[in-house]
């Protein structure tokens, strides 16, 4: 019911408790694709888990600890963005993001990423997002760095992945930074 | 950030808590024309208060227990509509709603009250809504009544305001009757 | 073990944790007969379920949010009767009740609702007690209309009972009402 | 509004949140008296402190965790006796109780005791009944003794009464002992 | 990782929820022997249970309620011991022990119980401390009576374990013994 | 009471409740020392305070969150080290500490670190345990960077520090390093 329209081919809907039938589907029908990066997909099992995921993300939407989105194109869900806890003492908060596999390499994700990068900044008064990415995940890095978010360091064996741990390369946008870019 | 579109003159924004300073500012603006029918007025005496209130609408709506929007129009906050609590087991729920009196006459709250009803009978699968309206508060019973919602009885002194009691018109739009609304 | 004697051969029970045997007895052997107009019939399936439910009545009762009472006449437990949520601010309440089958047609439950309607108008300070039955159970009108009730209108299609939507005969009794009825 | 009737003078009402005042006025009126052996005198400023005794004993019983009754006689309230957490496992309680100074003298709170340790080794199902009474405290004791409770032993420095500490006379009654006392 | 050195072959641990497994294996190969004066030894099935006893043990001492420590010897748990809920208004707590039988005999409880008594008594300012043996456990009551702690009365059917109840012998230790104990 | 002993000047005790006081009296006395760096200085303002962080503290201790323990040398507290939350599923932690000024110089804070390093790396299973300090924090970053522990990289404006934002190091020790470095 209710979005953030970003361009002609892109909302960003506020994902409600009715959407979790859509959002597990999608999750079902990505499962080898999102196992490759996300450490939650097994654990996925039902339309419940999708609910309950829901579910405490808005509670934390709520308190103004988090917002998850959902990337609606042409009618269809295609993924999901958002904002975990929100530091507020510090400012800073960490985004993150998967696209179903189908709807890739049409840049939807960078523009989401934008849209919800410039509401931190410039509407929330977020002064630092971080994105943590795989190392070897090429896509992922490629949306940060396409929107100027630089690049920090790495964080060796950061993550277990259902076998084995991953490392964490580390992007991170300031305010000023934005603003900066944004002028150009 | 999250709105839906009625038309061009009117989106319903979900309320976050960082609108609790405009929404206030709304009450504060209208403390005597919102005074006489609504019983939280003089309670509500701080941004504080109305940062508390969006948040625990919030919370309901994460479980899918009620739903409260803002009006905007024209770039200005105008009022607020919204569910309150949803009886899922018998499918029905009560819409109550206030408007700012400068933008009273121009149809916003029936536009309004229009699309939350048919968000609700069509989409939420609700199947009755029920608006109580004190019985000489002659606005507030025109927005259901030109909606086609039906009268359906008076409830003696249903309500205590501030010093007095009210009595309350009931009124209700069934699934069915929407339905038949909308076809003609 | 603690009562209100209303007379010789009824008395109102204040229904404890180990009363729960003897109250699943009785939903159990009047199953087809209470079905007809309540809605928990088929979710009471142990003693267990009952003692819940009187756990639950009696924490509401120790924050003055509600009462229920068994009806005991000639050492048996006969029915229930009770306010649902007392709403102080309001000052209003609605009360509800049944009998077991066998217990019919000797005004037994016209008596515990005279004196439950007694304790609150007189007693508590409660100014509306709302009575709802659905619009075919003449026995359930019949104790509201007997007790000078009055009825206020129909709420249509205001509950679902297992595979059909009844409405609501609504009927209240106010305070002044009842100190008339009573002058009488 | 409940009552277990003990004799023509004597009832055990249980206390609701509204008997505060009434209780409150009470201890105020014996402070003196009561605070000889009784801890929580002191602590006892308002009717609200009242209030919240009386509720958090309610959501005991709720949970068949305790028991408090007010003694009535004459229309009046008197003391105030009860069971302290049961012990369900053990099929253990400790009986406490007070007697407002002007109502001394005339074997109610032996009456009450006596009703109570019936209702608990009879029909609740209670094996050990323990009383413990400052060792001084010559009235609390006598209660013990005249019903049988039979001594055994003596806790020393039990208990810090504001400026000292008391040693404690431990009395206890079986089931077994209550069913030859009765035979008797 | 935390301890007290009571000498050079008893160290008395902190239990954490890492040591579950060794405490499950303890109480494991000893249940008949524990299960003799011991109450949970049968609802002891799991190194979970072992664990969620551990961890609130744990939390109640994060509130200064309790304190709960293994008896470390040469490298091998051999029991536990502790005060269970410390009375802070009153100054007063209870304590309890068990030991595996193929460490019985080397006065290693007498000297853990002699450790948390002064600990108790002198460095937490505790005034009595209470220990309730079983009539005829006699290597328990040794302990308290090798220790200087006074019998002060038997609680009769104070506990039911298994099938049938059992008188409690009580001793107790006063600040004011412990200190002429030490002195002399 | 409860301690590992490192080496013949330095212990590291469990912080309890009752050593707020202590905590409470280094924290007020290297005020403007701690501020530099920590955020929490200000904040700090009563024994209970103090108090209040040890139980939280040692409530996430009961349930393997977090360890905090103070450092303890010739009698007297020095300061304060621990992991903050354990992320269990990634095996990884991160580290904190601060020293009271007149005990920098010494080394000890270096050595209470390699103590919990091997204890979380070897004896917990944690895989990755990561250091942030302020990037001119010269003292901080030189205890990590004596222990081995690997620079990964700059989080910019990580930090607001009561009136500006502070950039952070980021060191991190591998499970695997440890290894090579004690054998080393």
């Amino acid at each position: 019911m209710f979005r953030l329209q970003v361009d002609s081919s892109l909302d960003l809907v506020l994902l409600e408790t009715r959407h979790a039938g859509m959002l597990y589907a999608l999750v079902d029908q990505n499962r080898a694709h999102l196992r490759e990066y996300l450490p939650w997909v097994d654990a996925t099992r039902s339309i419940a888990d999708s609910q309950t995921w829901i579910q405490g993300a808005l509670e934390q939407f709520a308190r103004s600890q988090s917002l998850n989105v959902g990337l609606w194109t042409h009618g269809a869900l295609a993924g999901v963005a958002g904002y975990h806890t929100v530091d507020w003492p510090n400012r800073r908060t960490s985004l993150g993001y998967w696209l179903a596999e189908s709807h890739q390499g049409r840049g939807l994700m960078t523009r989401a990423v934008r849209a919800l990068s410039d509401h931190a900044l410039v509407s929330l008064g977020i002064n630092r997002i971080e994105v943590r990415a795989a190392m070897d995940n090429r896509r992922s890095r490629a949306v940060a760095e396409r929107l100027g978010y630089q690049f920090e360091g790495t964080c060796r064996q950061a993550e277990w992945l259902y076998d084995h741990f991953v490392d964490h390369a580390i992007y991170a946008m300031l305010r000023s930074d934005w603003r900066d870019n944004t002028a150009r």
